[in-house]
């Protein structure tokens, strides 16, 4: 078990590629930007503990003060700060770490408590509204800071104050008579005091972890009732005020994924941001646990969470995630909807696709790539990656989205903001990109023999260092370095240094699932290139054989859509793991976000190796020639609810062939180069 | 100017038709029927205002008790059993009105004040929320009930206490300084008082109807703001409760139709029955008006108004409006959705198309008619009264549906209920059955000239008698008959009576937009041919030669299909007015509600006259042969977020043809023999 934010200094990303240029683009823009936002805003100095005037604001989703999440905006930009000051000293980010370490250390009060808006806004009141009011989602952010921070300084500066806030916590929750039988409304801390306890092997901290796990969704944890139910009612929480907008009178506990036990939940439900940290942490309790043969062998709750997060994967994964990777599709509770209900826009029923969602998304893959090497994972984390999740940011890393529509409206156009009230995206964003080798590649000691292995999840050009399993050679360091031009092209060189000759060391190479064909030279002996779930493992005496290798994978563009049920009749254009956009900067004729639009199944695409002009940025860009593309001729339709059915599919009469080339580019690029902010990913299918 | 609740009685059904078979069942089954159920549930003797033990009842929906619309329910009974005494004398439902008069003369407060809750639960605080408490709501229906016992019986035992009241509401509500500026958040007093007015030519009836309708949505109503927004501050409504529900922060007054005055109304909004009774007497407002060349003349805020009400009609009808006439997508708040937002069942985002709003489009059409004769408007009423409206109410008028879906879905089965806490579809279908025959034909006295014309349409086997409008000749009364088995087949033959060589009588019969191709015999004149506006104009000289002629109007069936914009690429059937559904009665091979079924565009379609076993009822029942539908072959797609575009439409290996008939009956017939519950009006677009 390990995790990226910790592992990702064993990788060092080639300079050229396109994640390393989003990389030094946020690490050279983002991390100074964010900083001045934070300062501007309030939140650099709001461990201080002074009263800032946004504090009297009117909450603008009730009933959640809009201060409510600062402590986690400095703690994520500590974090992501500390992950790029590992390889690139700053002088100016440096000390304002240090400032934030000592403002935040000053905040702690003498029983360790640590929260800004208890301490300043509603003192007396901590531990009121665990459901709400993201305290100890905070404590869990900045548990990660101090994580980060103390992995990079070597000091305990930022965590010692976070152990014993942790301290307390401990003290306050758990199953014990005069404990609070609590958890957080907005999960994070669960993950966070997973990786403490790693790094401080005090029991306590995973048995509050656990704590948090297990008793979630109890629905007789408080006197014979839900934790959450009886909480609100010592509040006096106004009836049917919050819970209801969510839809009912069910008090709405699955938008907190707490209508059941995790173990007991049958589909993805909820906000989705909160869904995905939280199976992140389950997923690593079952990791830590010993598995055997794909089962956890020592506990029952282990296999049976496990058994949870697979079934809760895979309702979101087949049922409720768009093209991109985007998930929940409703922005009432930011969260999931019904099965198969991905509209493209709001004004098609909605598109929310929230990016931290995203990164949820890759967090959970990749943990349980930890223990069960699937593509299934590794290509959902690539497409999160390439798509949902970097369309987020601007080409300069100064402009950012919360929402990630499949199409604009009127009502929300294509563009981006430069930062947000509720501002968790951003510095997630920043702190993904801090650890993104992380994701690249993980490490497998052999159990009962020797091997190591190593698993190649995304074809980022860098170079991993690891630690040989073998005791039989002198060195204990080995290098993997995988060179390309991916995702632009299907070509992997890769390279491995320092393994004698009779290391062993095994690779695995994750097949994507798009990949219609792939090739590997020199070519392997028959008998190994059988994938095992999508990864193709070459053995140690191969790899000792072979230290240089290529690997090619078709990269061809490829025309996909949604699950039929989706009611999508859409078809949207990838190559590789990349999605495609279409958006009226390219396409200028267009005047109704390419509503109306259709493209012929059996179009031809050319591509084409781009500079984009404004930007500088490089990529592939995608035209289907004239011919292929037309648009609905809605005014040859009988207006009123029916049309006749012969009338919509007529070929040349019901459709007009528009008369130039339909011009893509990558879904991330959008909303980079003005214009009208039209934009659309899955186009209609022109039946001819 | 006319009403159906009055005209009626110039209208007699020959028995043997489907409408007049379902009036029958309505007469003889659904009226005593529902007067148990009146009793059985607390509503018969709530008028003598004792406490009933549901009064005590939590809301079901915040903050409306259940108890709220008793009045309405009582008044919509005694309006549609009087229409029913017209013509069938019955001696128990006579001395129920009876008793009910008595109970609700009794229940008058001394200062004529009529209303349940406010006088036994919550006494003293009257007119304190006439947002959400529909106190004026139950003050139209009981109007309604007045006017239509008044016809009856010719006396005012009714309407006398109805005046009284009346007189109380003009004092309190209207523009003067010591008068409340507010109106019903649920419309429905406003109709009611112009039909009011035409009975007692009392100008305070008048004003106080225009009052509510004119001030509606005025910004400024109450020192500088909204009547409602200060209406719930002064009962101290929490905070975000109710009005958040629908969907954020601006008190929701879409929901109510008041977010504008009516006339800068741009789009059709809000809870969808009271956007059609607000319209309905906005439509008698422009009617009662000079109409002059398609413009009101003596009003330039009639000419808004009228305006208005096309402009929704035509949002409404063209994007909001189900295949089946139903409106109103969203269950939240019982209303219209975004535009093109038309999915047809709970688990593809919902399907409410409740039936008072498929009664209240027929309202509104029909008032529209009285001064623009155009088959938009017919043809929608003829769609809603065969299919949204008529699927409501079981074979044999005693259960009922409030929510018609197009499709079933394991959440929401097809079927129906006995009776429901919120009654106010069944007694409206009721009472709509009660004056059907108001809605077939409309008489038009022309103003220069003294030619009458008879405007049919309906074409429901029936006899109508008018006056005629030349004083040449000796008789006054005239009669129109006609006969045919609509909607089963397209003959409609029409012999007039009573009519001399001069009189001056012209016929106006409505060709449907959806008939290719008619005819009438003896054949017109050339230049008599053309259509105007949709209706074909028999003129007087024709009528007086050719008293007895027929028309014939084609009535195979059609494939039909919603705009391409709904994303439902579907198909429905339909013959005539009548839509048609597929039952897992007639299909027993369903296990999905049809969710994966396809029918290819060209496929053949049989039809059969046949007579239902289980319930007796004769019908056109469709076929599809074997061939000519498939299913989805769900089991060949890749599972995950993306299919290749080409394995959708892969023609036999993508589907799998049925090896059995498809088999249709009327969407009204629906859920009348058992079954699992599952049906579905548009199936897939089986792409070959």
């Amino acid at each position: 078990m390990s995790y990226p934010q910790e592992s990702f200094t064993q990788t060092s990303l080639l300079p050229g590629s396109l994640i390393a240029r989003r990389r030094e683009v946020v690490s050279s823009n983002t991390l100074l930007y964010q900083l001045e936002v934070l300062k501007k805003t309030g939140r650099y100095d709001a461990f201080k503990l002074q009263w800032h005037p946004s504090y009297s604001d009117e909450p603008e989703t009730w009933p959640i003060p809009k201060h409510l999440f600062w402590d986690s905006d400095i703690g994520k930009w500590i974090e992501g700060a500390c992950y790029f000051l590992h390889n690139q000293p700053d002088t100016k980010i440096h000390s304002a770490i240090n400032d934030l370490v000592k403002m935040i250390r000053s905040a702690q009060q003498p029983d360790g408590y640590l929260n800004i808006h208890y301490t300043v806004v509603e003192p007396g009141k901590r531990f009121t509204n665990l459901r709400d009011f993201h305290e100890l989602y905070n404590a869990g952010h900045l548990i990660e800071a101090a994580l980060a921070h103390n992995a990079l300084y070597k000091n305990n500066d930022l965590l010692d104050p976070l152990i014993k806030y942790v301290d307390l916590l401990c003290q306050t929750f758990g199953p014990g008579k005069d404990q609070t039988h609590g958890y957080p409304g907005h999960p994070e801390i669960e993950l966070a005091l997973l990786r403490l306890y790693r790094r401080t092997q005090n029991p306590k901290h995973l048995e509050l972890a656990r704590y948090f796990l297990t008793e979630r969704g109890n629905p007789t944890g408080v006197d014979g009732r839900h934790y959450y139910v009886v909480e609100a009612e010592k509040r006096g929480d106004p009836a049917h005020a919050r819970m209801s907008y969510w839809g009912g009178n069910d008090n709405a506990l699955w938008y907190y994924q707490a209508h059941k036990p995790i173990v007991e939940q049958e589909t993805i439900q909820g906000h989705s941001v909160r869904a995905m940290y939280l199976l992140t942490a389950a997923s690593d309790l079952v990791g830590m646990s010993k598995i055997q043969g794909g089962r956890p062998s020592d506990d029952d709750h282990a296999q049976r969470l496990k058994d949870a997060i697979y079934r809760l994967w895979d309702n979101m994964v087949d049922r409720k995630m768009y093209l991109t990777g985007g998930i929940g599709a409703i922005k009432q509770w930011e969260g999931f909807g019904l099965e198969y209900f991905l509209p493209q826009s709001t004004d098609e029923g909605g598109c929310y696709a929230e990016t931290c969602a995203a990164i949820g998304v890759m967090m959970l893959a990749e943990r349980i790539l930890q223990y069960d090497l699937d593509r299934r994972f590794g290509d959902v984390m690539e497409l999160c990656l390439y798509n949902a999740m970097m369309t987020s940011m601007s080409h300069d890393g100064t402009k950012f989205t919360y929402v990630n529509q499949l199409a604009s409206s009127d009502a929300d156009l294509s563009k981006r903001e430069e930062w947000f009230t509720c501002a968790c995206c951003p510095p997630n964003v920043l702190r993904l990109f801090g650890q993104i080798g992380g994701y690249v590649y993980s490490d497998m000691r052999g159990g009962n023999d020797d091997v190591t292995q190593v698993n190649v999840h995304l074809y980022v050009p860098s170079r991993h260092e690891f630690e040989v399993g073998g005791g039989h050679q002198d060195q204990k360091r080995a290098g993997l370095t995988q060179r390309s031009n991916w995702p632009w092209e299907g070509r992997v060189e890769f390279e491995i240094e320092g393994v004698g000759t009779n290391a062993q060391v095994s690779i695995a190479l994750r097949i994507p699932s798009w990949a219609k064909s792939w090739k590997i030279t020199p070519p392997l002996p028959p008998d190994n290139t059988t994938l095992q779930k999508g990864y193709l493992v070459l053995p140690s005496h191969w790899v000792s054989s072979s230290p240089k290798f290529t690997l090619d994978i078709d990269i061809s563009p490829r025309l996909i859509s949604p699950h039929p049920y989706t009611n999508q009749d859409t078809i949207a254009v990838a190559r590789g793991p990349v999605i495609y956009v279409v958006e009226d900067v390219d396409n200028p004729w267009a005047t109704d976000h390419f509503k109306s639009l259709q493209i012929d199944p059996k179009c031809s695409i050319h591509q084409h190796h781009v500079t984009d002009d404004t930007t500088g940025d490089t990529f592939v860009a995608l035209t289907i020639p004239k011919g292929g593309a037309s648009v609905l001729n809605l005014s040859e339709l009988h207006a009123g609810p029916e049309i006749e059915a012969e009338e919509l599919h007529k070929g040349s009469t019901g459709s007009m062939v528009i008369d130039t080339n339909l011009n893509f580019v990558p879904y991330y690029f959008r909303a980079n180069r003005g214009g009208k902010g039209q934009a659309r990913v899955g186009l209609r299918r022109w039946h001819k």
